[in-house]
């Protein structure tokens, strides 16, 4: 593989060699198919169980309340179309910065007549209350807004939501909340009953666990409709034959961030804080630091420097960064949390993420910030010539 | 885990410690996620289009053809939901054999007026031409059949259809066509250009891959809508980060199954045969073996003795096999592939399916014979008790 330092945990992680050493008997002695009634099909059913409960331990939910699917975008998927569909709402409100997990799920939505409203944010992408507020009150008298959908970490400012407080003005209008989780889990205390939500979604890969496993913490009062359907697993929420190594290795993941969060997020802040003083120096412009953030996450620019451009070079010098969201690189767009925020469409339009993760160290700052000075000066020289 | 001899192979499989191999690379080292810029999601981007081209290669289709899904319940919801969304039809047609994916992914479209049409089959579990010609002139002065699904081997008996048949009896009436080809990947060759269908759902942890991978196969000239959408992945047809080390695994089984389907289908066509002389000499009846079957599958029963506990009863001697559909064990109905055989109920509520490996031995078999004797006995001693 390569030598290059990884500052891209926002888009995956590594999967941590404990979570692999719980996988690996999974997937080197005969699996059973968790359904069937033979003891390898009990042995399977015993070990997803045991997941369940360390999914449940690290998010604050009951084991019942865990539903497994195979990723982040499948349960952000499950919990809008799921929840809408089956209440038959006609209308749901969702923040500016969503994911396109969540985002495009709800324009799909579209075909079947229901409306989307987009609640804003603030310069920081932070989701005042009275935003919420007004767009209820405005929707109060025309169609009721049936379902909420609000990040509780965004994967590019990493700016944390009041999600508990959100819940409660969607809770006094009658109306479901839903948080998609899967970029907190792991970087900061996520607790599914206290923040009072009706629906959850968190995902392995990007707690060190493996890829192909994430799970919607639901509310059992929420009535939901399958996205999947077939053998009728997870209580008929989802079929399809369990992902049994993977949904061990989501177990395993858990149970390390239950153990180790608080080091985890000691050890990251303090990196993304010595980042940030450098970046600072170099002239860079932090997006969304005037607000409560994820510790690993830094999403900056430097005025007249191209993000991408600027990626591109990091990548030959050996720091893999990422420009905008990095589960939609492929796109030219300026980011769309950027113009959430009002921030210009230019310096948008240089932005770069860096997201860090426990096994970064201090010398990779030292060097990053090095390197990227030296960029930054040979793209300067390059533009003033182009000019 | 556990010493007791697998003969449930059409529920899961082992996973080839040569597929281990080839994703333990991308479990060990730090992933990318394969739509980012930088040298990580570079080399996730090429080992995806690698397995790609695998999948093809075992599949008799070209790379572009190949959508990455979950798993084979994905795929099949995917083609019946997609293909029938997309295309505004009110009216499609499964066997009456299909798995649960299939049928239930149907019956779902009831609540957007979709009807369903069965396709019976014969004793054997076939679909007689006649049978869907019937159907599609019945149905065409009334609401034209948009999409047929019909399965390339059954999970149960093992009963092979004439895919190529059905397809140019579906193309003659300008209907898609759909094969779940999930049983079949492995046992038989599967070549998606002959069989001359629109789409084809194929399972990794059906042949040795992991779980946590599938395709749907799909001719590009057929307009889809996702299930899941989000950061716009394969094409857009399928969001959601791709499984990197899945399917680099299911890439390398379908290699495998390339090189190795011949040998293995002949070991394990002789450890059936063998097999099914000696449950003809201990009485049973076998389902389905008047048609062209799967090598690996026998799905059987004995008069008055009840497949379930027959089973538990194998269980308990370190045999492990399934009673009726792996999938959905915890169902307490007769099969529905039996009924649609038109099979008695008695009879099907003894059935049991013993569905073999290539790891699978000689030996067990005779073991496993013996062992059935006995049990046997000693269930028809306690039924004479009962009685």
């Amino acid at each position: 593989m390569t030598e290059a330092v990884y500052f891209d945990n926002n888009g995956t992680t590594a999967l941590d060699s404990r979570v692999l050493e719980a996988m690996l008997p999974y997937m080197t002695a005969q699996p059973g198919n968790a359904t069937s009634r033979h003891v390898f099909g009990r042995t399977a059913r015993q070990a997803i169980e045991r997941a369940r409960e360390q999914v449940a331990d690290a998010t604050g939910a009951h084991p019942s309340q865990v539903i497994f699917t195979g990723s982040g975008t499948e349960s952000d998927n499950m919990a809008i179309y799921g929840i809408t569909a089956k209440n038959g709402h006609q209308k749901i409100a969702i923040s500016a910065i969503e994911h396109p997990a969540v985002t495009r799920a709800a324009q799909a939505l579209k075909c079947a007549g229901v409306k989307t409203e987009t609640i804003a944010v603030d310069a920081n992408s932070f989701v005042e209350q009275s935003a919420l507020e007004e767009l209820l009150a405005k929707n109060k008298l025309a169609d009721a807004i049936g379902l909420i959908s609000v990040m509780l970490a965004n994967n590019e400012t990493g700016v944390i939501q009041d999600i508990a407080k959100l819940a409660e003005i969607a809770k006094s209008q009658k109306a479901f909340i839903h948080t998609d989780a899967v970029q907190a889990l792991g970087k900061m205390k996520v607790d599914f009953a206290d923040l009072n939500v009706h629906a959850m979604s968190v995902s392995s890969h990007k707690i060190n666990g493996p890829q192909g496993a994430g799970a919607l913490i639901l509310d059992k009062r929420v009535d939901i409709q399958p996205l999947l359907y077939g053998g009728g697993q997870e209580k008929g929420l989802r079929s399809g034959s369990e992902n049994l190594a993977a949904i061990v290795g989501f177990g395993a993941a858990c149970e390390l961030v239950s153990r180790e969060l608080i080091q985890r997020v000691g050890n990251v802040r303090q990196l993304r804080d010595k980042l940030e003083v450098g970046l600072k120096q170099l002239g860079a412009v932090i997006f969304g630091n005037q607000a409560e953030r994820l510790a690993n996450t830094s999403f900056f620019a430097f005025p007249n420097i191209e993000g991408e451009t600027l990626v591109m070079a990091l990548d030959r010098k050996g720091f893999a960064v990422a420009s905008g969201s990095a589960c939609s690189s492929d796109s030219t767009e300026p980011s769309h949390v950027l113009m959430a925020m009002g921030i210009d469409e230019d310096l948008a339009r240089g932005s770069v993420r860096v997201s860090l993760a426990n096994n970064n160290t201090s010398q990779q700052i030292e060097d990053f910030l090095l390197v990227l000075e030296n960029e930054l000066s040979r793209l300067r020289r390059l533009t003033a010539i182009a000019v």
